[in-house]
């Protein structure tokens, strides 16, 4: 079909209308559905009843939440196009804890706008990039409908791996059936920039704790011949890693693909430099593993990161204990070709081995993602590409990315569908950090990205 | 003097008004008199109150209260005997933090009697302790007056190291003259087991911070090529000392005293047993210096205990950020002839040459405390042994003890006065920790004791 000309319609409805969908952004901004966090489980639900109501409000007759072991789907469909492909758009509407309150400029659950941005909690991640779909499909359906059939697939839960996503796969095969699953839940190097990501790195998050005496001690009193559960702690995480940020894990690497020049060369043209990611970091120095650039680092490798500690006593006053236990989160990400259940038992086989005897401890994995990459070559790739020059004006850069999205390996996995992600957060959104932010001109032209979308795919 | 018969009626009197006696130390007990934490300031302003009017309604007529930097001194002098020494009582009134609050079966500043103990924070550290000599002065009082000369100073922030101690010893050296200073802060081995404690090790504390990027990041997108600040001060820490409980400081152990075989042998026959070490710590293992017992690793080696750590995300929910920040508290403990300056510096040195480049780092040092010894044949201590034995009927231990009192170098320096150290916690008393508690029998052979004491030196 001719997507130039079909498109007019529905690109000039949007344009017409991006107030009001900036608008209806913030309201979805202000519910604070953190996943993680039971205090805000009503939240959650209220947040998936919005976007549910919201969707029966466009005129999508098939709408429904589908409840999973954790917090429900939301699911619609527009009918079939007979003899075209369809296309399911893939979102999550839980967000991340805001973190210490103090650090953000505007309360992240009263969304502002300074500027070009929309600040708040989920604004980039995910709520601005799956709203983006939801008024490309709008567009659509005020134009005489898609030229596609089009699914829409929301859950509740990313943000803390995605727990429930596989089960509900396959409890609702039938109904999820579709070609391709475009996913936007990935960054773009920089405004006008967009990008395709063609590789995720896979999570895997453990807890560990160490336990030394019943209660805290006095550390005069006893330190020096009761074990200090930090220092242990401390002294075990130290075996994890070397200074140079190398992981020092036995047999850690073993999986890893090595990533052949050619790839390499391809990343160091199109990928952010050293400087840029430094500057996206708001961060003075890098770091990790020689040999490779900083994006390199957080992309073609994998990397373990203590994401908390605590133990003892760092609150006001000097108590001069020698604590009871200290526990630690560890996160790592993974690279093609290792898998999650490989490496928890290399991690476990070594924790087995630096625990000191004097030490009661206890490992405790979470949820684990794998790896995925898809070729750039994919016929839904190269409509996607078409699609970003189409809404940006510009070329798609193809870049993998470090962070995970669980749902993508899910949909490998269970459904068999491919996922392209076309990401609309820019690397300094602030994602899962304070101030999050959402770039508007950004929105208006992911909304006309999806619309091309659903006209390459047809 | 014959010392047996003069104190036959302060005894009696003592006997007579003992339940007196602990009702009003539950009093004092409830006093939430926390030095370290601002919030508590009127609190420990109103427990120097209450012991002062106290003291006052015991008939003595020269009570003040000594303003200092921080908390005052609580002070009271009792006239001169022609001929005689002078007594200096010390104590402190201040407390310890509670820390968790979950940890206690009864509320901490609710004080609760079970069984022959007293619960409640600073039950036995150090109200129970100073208020034994108020009762055992008050008991030579209401017989005629004390043998000696008694003065008592009782201070408000020794559990914040005795910040403005030395400058009050200095500006009020004119009303401080004594000939020993007795002081009560230390543990015995068991109950009807009294000791004397005859060196205290000293006490340096110190804060590392360590600063990587601006924010917390996402671990997924930076993780590996921005430096992991949690991380890095796992790494640093574990520098600071081996697995085998050793300190890896350079020239750290340079200053220490070797401690002669006879003293170790003397050690080995009067000190805790390892086994009972574990017992009084409620702890299943060892650890530390090979060729130690643990009550010499506690008393007459330096120890270093990591007292609180702290970064990134611990709470509900799993946020996989990458910290911004992460820092640690750590207390060294130093034996005859360490001098903490020498010991800062060494750590300064240390830390500087580990700090890898990529962080920013901090070091704060807190207040330090030098360590502290006397002969076990000084006639002070000669003069406590009797005391001991009378009033607990049983002969008194003369033991090397692992904490730090900073007032008690500050005696000698200032005003060159020895201290003895008479302790009535034991060592399970939960000081510092949750449960606090003071075993009352104790409490009443601790007046008795203290009465013997006055007639022994006079």
């Amino acid at each position: 079909m001719k997507a130039s000309s079909a498109t007019a319609a529905p690109l000039s409805f949007a344009e017409a209308n991006v107030d009001r969908f900036v608008r209806e952004l913030t309201d979805l901004v202000r519910i604070p559905s953190i996943g993680s966090d039971a205090r805000h489980a009503a939240d959650v639900r209220r947040c998936a009843q919005w976007i549910a109501s919201h969707l029966a409000g466009l005129g999508i007759a098939d709408v429904r939440l589908l409840p999973t072991a954790g917090h429900p789907l939301v699911f619609a469909a527009t009918p079939p196009v007979p003899g075209r492909p369809v296309v399911m758009v893939y979102g999550h509407y839980d967000v991340q804890p805001p973190g210490p309150i103090a650090a953000w400029q505007t309360p992240p659950f009263r969304p502002a706008r300074r500027g070009a941005w929309l600040f708040g909690r989920g604004a980039s991640d995910d709520k601005g990039q799956l709203f983006a779909h939801i008024k490309a499909l709008e567009s659509w359906i005020r134009s005489g409908g898609p030229p596609v059939g089009v699914k829409l697939l929301f859950e509740g839960e990313e943000e803390i791996g995605s727990p429930s996503l596989a089960a509900a796969l396959r409890a609702y095969r039938s109904l999820l059936g579709a070609h391709v699953v475009m996913v936007s839940d990935s960054p773009m190097p920089a405004p006008g920039r967009p990008a395709i990501t063609t590789a995720l790195r896979g999570s895997l998050g453990f807890e560990i704790e160490v336990r030394g005496a019943r209660e805290d001690l006095h550390s005069g009193i006893f330190g020096g011949a009761i074990p200090d559960p930090i220092e242990v702690l401390c002294h075990v995480i130290a075996t994890l890693g070397d200074r140079s940020g190398r992981i020092t894990v036995s047999r850690f690497y073993d999986a890893v693909r090595e990533v052949s020049s050619t790839e390499r060369r391809a990343l160091a043209a199109t990928g952010p430099s050293d400087q840029q990611l430094l500057s996206d970091a708001r961060a003075q120095t890098g770091w990790g593993e020689r040999n490779f650039t900083l994006f390199e680092k957080t992309t073609i490798r994998p990397s373990l990161t203590v994401t908390g500690i605590r133990g003892g006593h760092t609150g006001p006053g000097d108590r001069t204990v020698l604590a009871a236990s200290a526990r630690a989160r560890v996160n790592v990400r993974l690279v093609p070709n290792q898998r999650p259940d490989d490496v928890a038992r290399l991690l476990a086989r070594h924790m087995a081995r630096v625990m000191p005897a004097s030490v009661r401890a206890t490992l405790r994995f979470g949820r684990s993602t794998r790896p995925y990459q898809i070729a750039r070559e994919h016929p839904m790739v190269r409509a996607a590409m078409r699609a970003c020059r189409k809404g940006f004006g510009a070329p798609a850069a193809l870049l993998p990315m470090g962070g995970s999205v669980a749902a993508v390996p899910a949909f490998q996995d269970v459904l068999g569908i491919p996922s392209v992600l076309v990401g609309f957060g820019l690397p300094d959104d602030g994602k899962h950090g304070p101030n999050e932010r959402f770039y508007l001109p950004t929105f208006r032209r992911a909304v006309a990205t999806s619309i091309h979308f659903l006209a390459e795919v047809a």
